[in-house]
């Protein structure tokens, strides 16, 4: 398929969620059929063995305990109804005495597009509210609190292809997306957040790479614009939209001060630094990588921002292979090819504790919900002490040094570097 | 063990590295026996499941391949002789046009104690001297070019226990661990990292937790004192040595540009960040800490700054359960104990491809070499743009402004925050 080009452009088509994974189509030899790695090492180890494995894989047993939680029926009904990954678990906190418990429940959805990229626009944007529905509901009828979707949920990730007609997709702050979305936010007493490509029209149709943030009565808070964006080989998202221009705002909601940093931010400390100056406690990572590229940063770089910052980090992807109408290179001398790649989904959370969830399906679409303590960050906070010890002062300084023209690294030499040879 | 105080004073040992580490004794009860988390897996799945987990736990596949390589037979001879554990890897770079592969063989050693904390000063440090020369005789002999020691080698981990006659441990930067150091550094034409408890007599007798970087001629390029020091729980260093002055400086080598990270400065992104900055192609990390505090969080920070600071990151933690003479407190109301805890060693590599090398063991003295190609640095940052799209000026600006003290962090609140009661 790698180099199949326009030829084959009758057969386009949207690899969608499946139950059986190992008949996914992928131009990616190493993109296997598991459904995810904990499942996998489950199914595989002892339970003793497991179990330590599990210590180090995903913290547990390091700070408090993550466990696994059922959610009501009507959720468990959807899921397997509209053939959904459905997965539910619990963050704890130690018991302060000064405090109450400040337990909110976070979802995350996860989902292919609806409809071959080949469907006439105009259609394409509504399968995909259709197909959100029902798992918009089983967030809604399990009491979620929070929920957040993919990065651009409301559109193929076209980004790849350079081409400039995908742009209609984008929408105004309050566009027919937001509208669907805030229906959901009053029926559900929910905050939603919304990752979509919008269009600034009172600055002259400026395009940018937006999240959007739906109160619990459906009311628009705020929004925030992507802050880095990626130029990784050939694949510029510059194409379309510049650097955000919202700083680092942090959202006070009815249930907590959350975040948002959109997909390639996450390589960069100083992006989920500046949240956590800002005071965030849940930040939410919604994203559209691909597997070749990225599945082995995946859970690192989120769970380092969730360490280091002593906040929750909450990761989406998406899912499946996009196929496109028109082939395009990757500056890497391969053959053209029509798909970006394998969306690996393994959404997932993870705590200032250094404990995280076991991830969503790398196939499927799904609904990964967690309970998490908000204590528990003042609580990190208190224990690891590293916003005392952080010296920001020196980094103040080094910083503004750094963007002057004239900048010399702190670099000594050995002053026999040059001799004997060596 | 962990209430057992002054009673068992007698008994003091320092658990050594074991060939069998289903004896060791700990007052952890979580630490368990395995090796180490790679040869576990290795042995528990099937060929096919181990590779696939290693793609995504290590990386493989990510980028460019880490494979295992062969040590000349003089150092294997030496660590059967001497029961260290030794591993050899390469990470591999793409062959550019313009520049030669500047490949490096870079080693790690990882150590216990060599006598009971009990014995006289006067033994100790040169009982670990001893120790320490096949292990560094092992690198010279298989053409290790930089060698770095643990988080202060030359002492037991003393700073649990308050006493602060621990400071004779001290040493002059040319002192006798760098004498003893330099001489290996010329015999081998090895830059040597030591990390010291370092007593600065011209600055009225300051102590300091600093590395000394010796120079493959032997000669003394210069030092760095630790940035960042824990305060955590009532673990708290600075009874000992405060927080460093010496910047972020890298060391221009006849083997390229390092920098050290020592210990609990790895929990500061900005302190990776600063040696980055700087120019630094490795970043070494010599640590001392413990399995129930920290093992989760072990990996995901080392592979983190190596992701996003685009060098290789050298982790080194000791082994071993070092025991006190007079128990001490945890401030967690748990019984006093005279004991850290569980060095866990798992000393290994991560590489800015995302790629890691397995680990060192858990129990054991060990020697971990790898080979580098540091090209492989810059062809990162060419590769995923980290440096391009930083967007500095933005951190320096909010750096500047947060270390006020009239900071208002940038929260944008819900107006219907406290409308019907939510």
């Amino acid at each position: 398929m790698a180099a199949s080009g326009k030829e084959e452009s009758n057969d386009v088509v949207a690899v969608n969620s499946s139950s059986n994974p190992t008949t996914e189509s992928s131009n990616n030899g190493s993109i296997s059929g598991f459904d995810s790695l904990h499942r996998l090492l489950q199914a595989s180890l002892s339970p003793h063995l497991f179990q330590e494995v599990s210590r180090l894989l995903l913290g547990l047993n390091c700070g408090t305990a993550v466990d696994a939680v059922e959610l009501p029926e009507p959720a468990r009904w959807l899921s397997e109804k509209h053939d959904f990954d459905l997965q539910a678990f619990v963050f704890r906190a130690e018991k302060e005495s000064c405090r109450e418990p400040r337990i909110v429940r976070v979802g995350l959805i996860q989902n292919s597009i609806a409809l071959p990229t080949t469907a006439p626009f105009l259609e394409q944007k509504p399968a995909i509210f259709q197909k959100l529905t029902p798992i918009i509901d089983a967030a809604g009828t399990a009491g979620v609190n929070i929920l957040c979707l993919q990065e651009a949920w409301m559109m193929p990730f076209a980004f790849c292809t350079r081409e400039k007609r995908w742009c209609e997709f984008a929408e105004p702050i309050d566009g027919e997306s937001t509208q669907f979305l805030q229906e959901f936010a009053k029926k559900y007493n929910m905050v939603v957040i919304s990752p979509i490509l919008e269009r600034d029209v009172k600055h002259g149709e400026t395009i940018w790479n937006t999240c959007v943030i739906i109160g619990n009565h459906g009311n628009v808070i705020g929004k925030h614009r992507k802050n880095h964006i990626p130029r990784v080989g050939d694949f510029n998202e510059s194409t379309y939209y510049m650097e955000g221009n919202t700083g680092h705002p942090v959202f006070e909601t009815a249930y907590g001060k959350i975040a948002v940093n959109i997909c390639y931010g996450r390589h960069h400390p100083l992006n989920w630094l500046a949240f956590g100056l800002n005071g965030a406690e849940i930040v939410f990572n919604p994203s559209a990588t691909v597997g070749e590229l990225s599945e082995p940063m995946w859970p690192i770089e989120a769970r380092n921002a969730a360490i280091a910052n002593s906040y929750f980090v909450a990761s989406i992807n998406r899912v499946g292979t996009e196929i496109f109408p028109n082939a395009f290179t990757s500056g890497d001398g391969k053959p053209e090819h029509t798909d970006f790649g394998h969306f690996y989904g393994s959404s997932h959370f993870s705590s200032p504790d250094a404990s995280c969830t076991p991830s969503l399906s790398r196939h499927r679409d799904g609904l990964i919900v967690s309970d998490m303590d908000l204590n528990l960050c003042r609580q990190l906070k208190d224990k690891w002490g590293f916003r005392m010890t952080a010296r920001y002062e020196m980094y103040a300084d080094l910083l503004s040094c750094y963007v002057k023209p004239g900048f010399e690294p702190q670099v000594i030499s050995d002053p026999l570097l040059h001799k004997n040879g060596s």
